[in-house]
């Protein structure tokens, strides 16, 4: 069988993580690399700022080069966080015959916001016969997918919270921006009230996914964010929040069901927050029969685990049925130790 | 679309347990139970010992009675651990061309250790157009399956240790003479060494299964068990170890690849842990980039686990294409709170 082709398109830190990713495994080859403005023409190993000898370095071009029907088995595509942002993109790739995988944290559940652009890529793609998933650590795994897992071993359900206690050190300069680092508290507040905070992305398609997965019906959802102002001053490598300043954002969701609170979500990210005695952890905690009480320590780490689930999830997407698909409808994600291509049934393979 | 119609064959702990859970659930309906000797002809609800004034109660039967053509959209067969002892009644049901989940730990990735009857029921399975999966709590879910969706979000792995320390107090008669409770070490280790303890049943599949996930090589695994012996004297409802005596046994399990430990398995089983202060819980270990330190404390309790994945797999092994299944094979396990038939892919459905 030919190896695993695969287009990378957006080659920021998820993007480019995911090209260095796949550069070392076995059984797959990048075979094409989009972006805009200067990284286009270079090569994609200059881009990424380090040699793979065993590997082809191939040119950073645009759409035009590299979405030729049926050209990769599939194309990751990491370009922003929203359905709408990724609806052309996605349509461009399918009807040229390639699978999705996007790291859009709305794609990961599209039809709690989006239902009709939903609808509207699980057609394309199955008419174009192939199959589009979103994913990422978060939606996409600790907060619904891990939730759900442990649901398995469940006969019943009273209360769900998930909790994810992150670090934002590890980030760069456009998460910072995002999550408010160093502003002061009455620039946050309005920045929220104007609705110009992100914070993070992803509540509402968890909590749709677990709600849709265990078929029970929600009344009503909320989201709220509340700066985490620090009372010590906090440097992470990108990031600065003098005492008085905001150091993260305290993100929280609830979802109803039959008027009771069912859902609690809870996911409080800051830089450094070691230095002030807060404990980062991936937590499940289900009432339920039996009960969940799973604390993971440290929490896994955003960036890494995002390009992870990318990447990890390339063979059940060239495998799926196709269409529009979710973390819900596939088989578990796992690690990719050995050759890709041991991974894919070989009647699904677009590059023969 | 009609109620999900389930028969359940063997109306011991798990079986009965499954037969409880579903007549408490929605858009399900027992149609079937099969069972040998004294429980033969009485009322299902007499032999459960609880009435369920909302569902009809049904007359223990035999096979005959019950496997016939298409009676029903799945069988849950809970009579045995082991691939040998599951297969004519695998064959049975298939033949009548119904879906199968089975209780039995080897069932959990019949390849391991029974390639050639995995083979001829996978073809059984796909020429009768119906699917057939092992799970339970353990094969199936945390030493296996929790492990494998935790390196979802992994690039690399160097070495796996999956612990579950848990107690056997909740467990009856029949687990504590197949762990040996009460025994003198001697005798244990007589036992052990005639191949007359059993342990746990499950670290060949639960090894194979993640190797496979993987895609690494196992070059040889390991199983053994030792006693434990209680230095006081300890009690549960059906057990009873004086100090000096076997009150659980330590099970572990290695899997090497490339000449090096890969995969590291423990599982200490007794009565009354807490009582000489070892706190129960389940423990994924990951050396990987990133890591994987998680807790699950106190353990998911086996038998209502276990109960729980048979009901739960119910709606995913309907869906499945026709063959043999293995839990790496389908959709995430998940507690189902709703309508059965809302899960229910209404072409799959075979009693109409």
């Amino acid at each position: 069988m030919e190896n695993v082709k695969v287009i990378i398109w957006g080659l920021g830190a998820m993007g480019g993580g995911v090209a260095k990713t796949l550069l070392q495994k076995k059984g797959v080859d990048i075979v094409g690399a989009i972006d805009i403005g200067a990284k286009v023409g270079k090569g994609l190993f200059e881009v990424l700022g380090q040699e793979f000898p065993d590997k082809e370095d191939i040119k950073v071009g645009s759409t035009d080069d590299y979405i030729k029907p049926e050209y990769a088995d599939v194309v990751i595509l990491c370009t922003d966080s929203y359905v709408k942002g990724n609806f052309e993109k996605i349509k461009l790739i399918v009807e040229n015959k390639m699978n999705v995988i996007s790291s859009a944290e709305e794609m990961a559940y599209p039809k709690a916001q989006n239902p009709e652009l939903a609808e509207e890529i699980d057609q394309l793609a199955t008419e174009n016969g192939v199959s589009v998933l979103g994913t990422g650590i978060n939606p996409g795994h600790i907060m619904d997918l891990l939730v759900l897992v442990m649901t398995g071993a469940l006969i019943d359900i009273k209360h769900i919270t998930s909790k994810r206690i992150n670090s934002l050190s590890p980030f760069g300069e456009a998460v910072m921006e995002e999550q408010g680092i160093g502003l002061e508290l009455n620039e946050f507040n309005r920045r929220k009230e104007a609705g110009e905070m992100a914070g993070h992305v992803g509540f509402e398609e968890s909590i749709h996914m677990m709600a849709d997965a265990l078929g029970v019906e929600l009344s009503e959802m909320s989201t709220d964010m509340e700066a985490i102002v620090t009372d010590v001053d906090r440097k992470s490598p990108y990031g600065f929040a003098k005492a008085g300043q905001v150091a993260g954002v305290f993100m929280t969701a609830k979802g109803m069901v039959d008027g009771q609170e069912f859902f609690n979500l809870e996911h409080p990210q800051q830089i450094e927050p070691e230095q002030v005695g807060v404990d980062t952890g991936d937590y499940v905690i289900i009432d339920g029969s039996p009960k969940v009480n799973l604390i993971n320590t440290p929490e896994i780490e955003g960036g890494l685990g995002t390009i992870a689930m990318l990447v990890n999830m390339i063979p059940k997407i060239i495998n799926a049925d196709p269409g529009l698909k979710t973390m819900i409808d596939l088989p578990i994600p796992h690690a990719i130790i050995g050759d890709f291509r041991d991974q894919i049934k070989e009647y699904k393979k677009i590059v023969k």
